[in-house]
């Protein structure tokens, strides 16, 4: 495989391209967990990895690990350096998303080899096959699986269609129950380091290639219910009615205003879904259900916005005489990234742009918010263009990524530097 | 037919109970224009008519007419009071909306009949099989075909499963191509009497079995978009956001206040149908569609306050840097009850009841916004519990029914003193 002449940033693309043909629709890019396309997808990846010199095998959860055994004898030798990212993606999706992260790591494993640079700890690739969580109401399962966060209870699951985790995993070659073996033993692992495209718009911005990520938000969903009186359009006069959606509509202004008041904390709040009924022209809406998705740097301020969210929801149901209710569907905890690796990602960045990175939240959620369970984690960002993602128009440069493979090889150089003693 | 030792109440609540057996759902009353259940309704109305005394026929468009003649010659022998409502319901829906003015004809002519009043101009009972507009894209088909004001190139319009009004029509038994020969002939028209629950809560609120209707409220429909920008609910900071949602909430909000500014005119606003694009929870919404149904006691009033909400909105365009629209679906004027049937009800109803009746717009629409292009209008509302009416819960006392038949009737007596000169 010598194509060393094509720059890094080309061959990505190349190999990028190949991915997003393998995809459940033509024309669009969608690729579930547990799939045809995913095990296309993993087969293809697999193959990149044992020519670039690595040891393969597909893990109990379907994912694939890629091993490259350290270069010299020495107190790591035997432990691991961690670099992954997901290949599966959510309906009609970007290219980049996952794939990017994966395809990095491969490329800079080619890239030391080629160097022949001796390396003190093995380096792991791992391409999870569920970080969206599309097909089953469940995510990072790969990445909980290797760190031990793998909740029980979840085998059976199902999809639309009904099938169950289970059967799904059984079906694909991987092993429901062995999973719990795939936990690494905490000692034996060096730390976890994942490339990633922001998905949003401010390196882009700010005119820089790249970013350090300082931690993965905090996350919570919420279901918000307003239950009022539903009645005729015609017939109920303004001051007699309890109108569940203009109750709604007040709720969503102050959820804005909140989140607008902790933008210190990068305090994000969105209600996505929305659905008044009976929801037909002529009757006032009874009752309204949606959705809010809240996010912020750190717990505490999350928890702030969520109980201030509460508290307003309240004064509107007291004020309306309506009922709600807000119920959590769940809530991440931030997941902030190893100081010593931001420190490594961000020497790493500078020694390849000339410049020190930005350092910015990642409000989207990542493989390493279960990674985070067992190891110390750290991120870099590539710039995509005007933060679109989740779509086909996800776009990256080839100049960008590769800077980000460079970048990423210079990272594990740091790291590398460190455990030999020298860069002390 | 002897069961006249039973009240007029106690008669209307078999009727109603007999005609709510007749559904498309078990366990529910559906009744949609042209169907199965149209036809066998109009076929126990139309035997019921027979056994008042009425001659019956259906016309073009499946509106059954039971005809009782003068009962002395004189000038207005050849002209006839029409006295009507509709035998059509929603899906779910109550039992006395529609059938409960039909009933109340039919029984009322009985009485006029039982007590031998020689009247001095024709009854025609009309039971309409088109009021709601549930089937098929439009309302008010039976008593815009006899009242000249059916819109041409309707026949084409379709139901939900592809039939169109043509074909259900000539299925039904009725005639598609001589709708236009329906139409009554102006002069021989003394005018149109309608008996319809409130289906609002002020009667019920107020104590009072009956109360006069001085108009059908001016009515719009309109669709409300706004088209902001899509994007990932964790990566966009919320001051670089158009989120199409929380603009819709601004607008809902400020749909609310133009109503209540506009109380007087007994202004009515509601937004019952929202929609909110892609409806993920982790997308901020790009485009949100709603709807919104504006009535007022006056087409002034209305239409300033459709301006009033097409200025609003576009503030809110502006401010948040979103796209808006908002597009009238249709409009209908006001129609005015006529002052001498209006006094006529009122009187009736001060006869039967001892006192003076409340006088309200009806917000719902009803067949007198189709017949008033034809003749006068005046309509009695019965009261109906708690206002709820589009509901299986809806309910009317038989007491209320009894005076409600007792007050068409004296409502005849006294549009037949008027024509007989002795009340002048």
């Amino acid at each position: 495989m010598n194509d060393a002449s094509r720059s890094l940033g080309d061959r990505a693309q190349a190999m990028i391209d190949a991915l997003a043909t393998i995809t459940a629709e033509p024309g669009k890019l969608t690729r579930l967990y547990l799939t045809g396309e995913h095990r296309e997808a993993a087969r293809l990846v697999g193959e990149w990895m044992r020519r670039a010199g690595m040891s393969v095998r597909m893990d109990a959860a379907g994912t694939m690990h890629g091993l490259l055994p350290a270069g010299r004898e020495g107190p790591d030798s035997r432990r691991r350096l961690l670099i992954g990212s997901h290949i599966d993606t959510v309906v009609d999706a970007g290219r980049y998303d996952g794939t990017l992260g994966v395809i990095a790591g491969i490329l800079a494993v080619e890239e030391l080899r080629d160097r022949a640079v001796p390396l003190p700890f093995a380096i792991e690739i791992l391409a999870f096959g569920d970080e969206e969580g599309v097909r089953f109401p469940k995510t990072l399962i790969g990445s909980s699986t290797v760190s031990g966060a793998l909740g029980d209870a979840m085998l059976e699951l199902t999809d639309e269609t009904g099938v169950t985790i289970r059967d799904a995993l059984l079906k694909f070659g991987g092993d429901p129950d062995a999973l719990a073996d795939e936990a690494y033993v905490r000692g034996t692992v060096l730390g976890y380091l994942e490339v990633h495209i922001e998905q949003g718009p401010v390196l882009d911005q700010a005119g820089q290639p790249l970013g350090v990520v300082s931690a993965i938000a905090s996350q919570g969903r919420y279901r918000l219910s307003i239950k009022g009186e539903a009645g005729h359009a015609g017939t109920v006069p303004m001051q007699t009615r309890h109108d569940a959606l203009v109750a709604a509509a007040q709720v969503i202004l102050a959820i804005e205003e909140v989140a607008m008041k902790h933008a210190r904390a990068s305090c994000v709040a969105t209600v996505g879904e929305i659905k008044a009924m009976p929801g037909t022209s002529n009757v006032i809406p009874g009752l309204v259900e949606f959705s809010l998705d809240l996010r912020a740097s750190t717990d505490d301020a999350r928890s702030a916005a969520a109980s201030e969210i509460r508290r307003r929801i309240r004064d509107v149901g007291v004020r309306r005489g309506v009922l709600v209710g807000m119920e959590t569907m769940h809530e991440k905890p931030v997941a902030t990234c190893a100081p010593r690796l931001k420190r490594a990602v961000s020497l790493a960045i500078e020694r390849v742009t000339g410049s020190r990175p930005l350092e910015l939240m990642s409000g989207a959620g990542h493989d390493g918010q279960a990674m985070v369970n067992l190891t110390d984690i750290g991120m870099m960002f590539v710039r995509c263009r005007a933060g679109i993602s989740h779509n086909p128009l996800e776009s990256v440069e080839r100049e960008d990524m590769d800077l980000a493979i460079r970048a990423l090889v210079a990272t594990i150089e740091v790291i590398a530097d460190e455990h030999s003693g020298a860069d002390r």
